[in-house]
């Protein structure tokens, strides 16, 4: 699966409906709530907080597949490429901060 | 560019480093960061809040790059596989929220 | 109610736990989490996204209640002085970013 | 300082402009921002992310501040009296969720 044919399958499932995307602040807020998602099972999984019933149930593995399906979502309703932000964000990492961390 | 693809070139970039990945809950903290760059970004741009600098310069698109690349090491860092997460996050759209919104 | 008030409530229920206050990393992880839930509501209240039954009910006055105890939590761990924030907050209101929006 | 006073002190200062309090959406990302700056420093300080400069100085306390000044222009914009909220809060940590830690 490429990012683009990515984009392309949540672009066809948001055609289907009357309002395709919502506005960037309400997808945005959408983006913290699955965030706020992903932090729980964080919590539950590496952390100290006990799931209220053992069967609850949603894991770290279906959140980041929440959060990274909003994040397609923003893209689209705003026309960007998110492979051509992915080029940027590893360019950055080889160029700007390329000394950062300590290397083996 | 494909997820595996992409989870791929951050692994490889990662595992020049002696702590190739965090923690999960660092990788998080780091996804909160990027978030809330985004959040100052979309206020910035569709919203009332004024850049202190005109040429301040980060974009929503760069953000998002951030955003991505950051959840790609923390499924890295879990042996996730983003490709998987987003197949099932669709299939929820098409499924078990197939009538949550206003058809055309 | 005063903010240093408030403090001692939540370490007073804190302290009858054996591990009276998580790691700052797991507070924040909670911190975002009831971001995330107040972020629902304010889309369920003000924006688009329909409750999946109407009598679901936690309400924005609920979740900012939880945001605001788990930053009090985040505060009484690191013995910080919530009021001292509070003021250097509206110190900065109106020093530096005196004339950052338009006045009436 | 009286959580009360608190929402006064800003409603004071909100009211010197055209456009006191933003929209529910808007002061959200501007949440979701102002917590993004304290993830930041909870990794610079307890965490792996080293500073790009040392003196780069916004810290833990101040970013507690700006969190609880923008939880009161949200709860300022709409009505919400946190006081209230709190107590609340408290009372669902010693009622439905008091059994859910280990106690001394």
């Amino acid at each position: 699966m490429t990012l683009s044919k990515a984009q392309d399958e949540v672009d066809e499932w948001a055609n289907q409906y009357k309002v395709p995307y919502w506005t960037p602040h309400e997808i945005l807020a959408r983006l913290t709530e699955e965030v706020g998602e992903l932090a729980r099972e964080i919590n539950h999984t590496h952390g100290p907080k006990k799931k209220k019933t053992p069967t609850e149930g949603s894991t770290i593995k279906e959140e980041m597949g929440d959060v990274l399906f909003t994040l397609i979502c923003l893209a689209n309703s705003q026309k960007i490429d998110l492979d051509e932000c992915f080029q940027k964000a590893m360019a950055k990492c080889y160029g700007r901060d390329k000394n950062r961390f300590e290397k083996k």
